[in-house]
């Protein structure tokens, strides 16, 4: 194993075959508030730990971090991720892994987030234990999207001017009639109406069976991690990200009778314009990499064989009910004893 | 005015024709924690104030204060009401009036109500506001609800039995098939499927019309302040006291698509059991006066021409906000910049 | 009265002073399926009906009519109007006056609207009981918006160029500092955060006081007519178009406990974004006139005093009902006993 | 394989080890509609495919059936379970079988269920391709229930009385604290306030942690095929029954902020009355055995390892997208193109 980790998923505890040596750290770049707690970071897994610890040619390029001579070359390969930024630092260090993701302990410098457990107070003994071995894990389900966008007159660009230095990106393929895009998404693929004051109008396909149509302000298909981001405010049900599902939830639909629905992990989706639709549609994932969809173009969306292992502040359990409490008041109430609070003496 | 009050209704000030003389003091009884409260405001009104204080038989019968020489005889007349106890306390109050209702000043000895603003520390100062005619009113609409059961065999004891000393009390009228029972109605009128297994099925005519038959739980009309009590709790929008409308909510109801409605104050409802319901309703007023529906009974609800004048703490705008701030903590949320938190940086 | 017609609030009747001499025939444009309709309505009020009858210009200048000799010139003055297509003519109906509206009668010439209750089938029969003044009325509150915009420098462009040949158009006011716009809507005000990946952050403010900050996808602020358009996709309640209020519906909130809310008619709110707000926000007003708001504008809101007299089919409970039932399959179910079915036999 | 069938979870096909020889016939009593199904069914079985049919004593017992000589003795196998009546009669096959269960094929007789997907017409080519094996199956997982109640003074006619003939019922075991009631249940158990006026308090345990305290009407904890039951009614999302999850969903909560959360299949749940509740609780499984629970008492619920595996009709997700549609009107809507309808021609 490469990588140097090794997930027992029974008992879901993380365990090194040997001592972890390295890791990458990532961090939100251009926030002043940062720089301190990632030089602290860093100084304490080199110097007290002997590791090696890699960052991102981005985050070395910020002259505030290349005139500091604690940092040196980059290699690739890592035992594990520690991630320092919020939600979104996280998805981000998702996206950078197509293929297997390293372990990912995750620090929320302002407030929890459900991406991220660990406060940065006392961060030593958290990295202590994980790279001890003494931590749960997660792992939080991906989906892997594949989007094929027809090439057509009009879209004549696509066709050119994609390579770069003539090679086509990472995650890109191309034949003569199409442009094949590969994502891996940890929270969510939203599909909506974009800029246009026409409905959404897309069909749904299950295992090759049309099983809806939305019409509204779009559908959004999550993980369950994703289950306690846009899909909550859509009004879904909130789903433990240890449960092998992928959720449907409308956005606004038209149709009073249009209740998320959940299905398992297995199946197949794949999302298009309906022949009636007026207009095109705007794709995103994990609100990356926003694109048009047009007429002839497909999102198909399985779960994805690399999930990504989270390491737990407590537990699977513990986290996420702490999460749903601290991060979106779940169950929050006033006790009272009746709804009308009839007092029985009179 | 008998009650010496007149409600301006544009201004919705309270003023008086003459300075209040008399109170109606409402007690919740049996509540210990109460007595200290009420004997002081009592204090206040008679010795500072110079008023004459009513208050219930049932509580002048409390061991408690029977024994207190300060307490005198009850009159039938008063300028207005004050309430010590919780929501209960004033729908109770509520119900001791089926024609005109003074002016009501709720306080809240636990915490803030929908329907008891004061909060009983610094009482003597909001009296003295009140007294001084230095306050906001806002006009609760109330429901007036007609029971007509008939009388059936198997029910003889219906017919039989309900007078009291050969009176029937009030609100009850009689004729040789049918007993008919009026109720004003605060906050709700439930109609459920009480111990029943078997989904609720009753039909709701609307000035004469069917409208639609309700299968689930049951169903809730409710006033614009009982929207935010049991109907909330049913899924419902809540709606400012000043609205003039009946809020019609069912309760887990069988269809996917049966969404809350909002008629005019000036409506007639009418509901009885579908002809196919296979058991019967029960059905409660303000959470009061539990009875059974059965097939033949019909409950007809209209917008009251007595509606409760509520004095306000602040005024009907921001009382309302605050209630549903600190009763339901309405849109409480942790500040967030997007659903998922993409940082742009990246 | 100019327009000819009184309309008597308390019966909800149409009443004519004298017999209706001249109408305006509003056409959704670009439909070829509407010609054949078009011309048949007006023959029969030009020549059963010695009505003048009075298209849109634009209306007259399609090929397909103005070789058509029947059509004359056009005049200033009508005593109703007749809409042929669909909910969205009659929106666009009621942007052309934005004071007194005279009664619109809107046949559907495909399928039933909320706002389109007449079938174009027996036309005749459905125009000359309007004409005869046998026919009922609804009022339909609509809302007065004023949209305020501060002229900054990167902004310099609006300063400039909005007067046509020299004059503001209407609805349209400036002095040097601001720009500002009125409109009157029937349904509701949108605003959205548009493209942006972020979410909305507006404050609203009811008669000065704020109320609420909306983070979400946006905020919705409708009529009881709008209640069952774009504000049911977002979860209200249905409100009649008789209750004299105004709904408050966000969409996609990021608070669980955000529920819709439904505030009196008299009172006027007013919409900013937040200070916090990282991106502007997108303004519509009935899916129309979609424009950017920025820190230092407001969206001011109140009820019209200039609502839309709407012809009923039947009558405001009926047709509100029917089209429940017909546009959004209110309450449709399977008949089903029990929720779990147990079969009392066993 | 005592039972003679083998389920190929991975294909989800039912297959035969020997073709089967014998098959329970459940029917619902006391129902005339089912005689004459009931006896085709029975003959058809038997004359044309030469199998030995069960049925239940009591079916047997009915008059209809007794004299008709084509009805023999009753054996104690059988290789698979054919059920006539509605979702009720297989929730009652389901209570027969608090272990390991023969595959189900359910007809329904009137209009579709969720649990009964075979229409009767053509019954003879449904039950052959059941019986050549042709047919997929669905393993709907059932909720293992454990109800520990507290012997207590006002409750001693607990401890007498429940043995049968000396001998304790099935599912029930008794020490001298404690009583100890078993149940298997495919829909739903739940706990709700039952006649009682004040609301339901009830603290929820996961894997011995409190996760929340409901306070409302009650709460729902159910299986995937249990979410589109009464959970369903309750607000909760749709949960197809492949998913291995339970699912959570308060009943008419008094919390804005109360949503359904999805946990995963392995975890252990207890319930149990709050300290501070002033009444007991009631609990029922599948809408059967509803009892009394209180103060001390305790009900855990963990996925049995028992699953009911239901014959389908055409495959797991086609059937449950045809309930869907069928059963709850999914998602059904009028064809329009934008929310207000603005006509872009205008």
């Amino acid at each position: 194993d490469i990588l140097g980790h090794n997930l027992k998923q029974a008992s879901q505890r993380l365990t090194w075959n040997k001592s972890p040596k390295s890791v990458l750290v990532i961090k939100k770049i251009q926030d002043a508030s940062l720089l301190q707690p990632f030089k602290a970071l860093c100084a304490y897994l080199m110097e007290e730990n002997n590791m090696i610890v890699y960052v991102e040619k981005k985050v070395l390029e910020d002259p505030a971090i290349v005139n500091d001579e604690n940092f040196g070359s980059v290699k690739k390969k890592f035992y594990f991720i520690i991630c320092l930024g919020g939600n979104g630092t996280l998805l981000y260090a998702s996206s950078l892994f197509q293929g297997s993701v390293p372990p990912v302990m995750a620090f929320h410098l302002g407030s929890l987030g459900f991406l991220t457990p660990f406060n940065f107070e006392n961060f030593q003994s958290h990295v202590t234990q994980v790279i001890e071995g003494n931590a749960a894990i997660i792992l939080r389900s991906r989906l892997k999207v594949k989007v094929v966008k027809e090439f057509r007159e009009k879209k004549a660009t696509l066709q050119n001017g994609i390579e770069e230095n003539g090679v086509l990106p990472a995650g890109l393929e191309k034949d003569s009639n199409r442009l094949m895009m590969h994502y891996q998404v940890l929270n969510e693929v939203v599909i909506d109406r974009g800029p246009s004051s026409y409905l959404s109008n897309v069909d749904i396909y299950l295992d090759g069976h049309l099983i809806t149509t939305v019409q509204g302000d779009g559908v959004i298909v999550s993980t369950p991690t994703g289950s306690t981001a846009y899909a909550t405010a859509a009004g879904a049900s909130m789903i433990h990200p240890n449960v092998p599902a992928i959720m449907i939830t409308p956005i606004c639909p038209h149709s009073l009778s249009f209740r998320p629905i959940v299905v398992p992990a297995g199946v197949e989706l794949k999302i298009t314009l309906s022949p009636e639709a007026r207009n095109t549609e705007w794709v995103s994932f994990d609100g990356r990499r926003r694109q048009e969809i047009c007429h002839g173009d497909s999102i198909s969306i399985t779960t994805s064989c690399y999930p990504l292992p989270s390491i737990c502040f407590r537990d699977p359990v513990s986290d996420w009910f702490e999460s749903l409490a601290k991060c979106l008041h779940w169950n929050v109430w006033k006790k009272q004893n009746h709804f009308t609070e009839e007092e029985e003496e009179f």
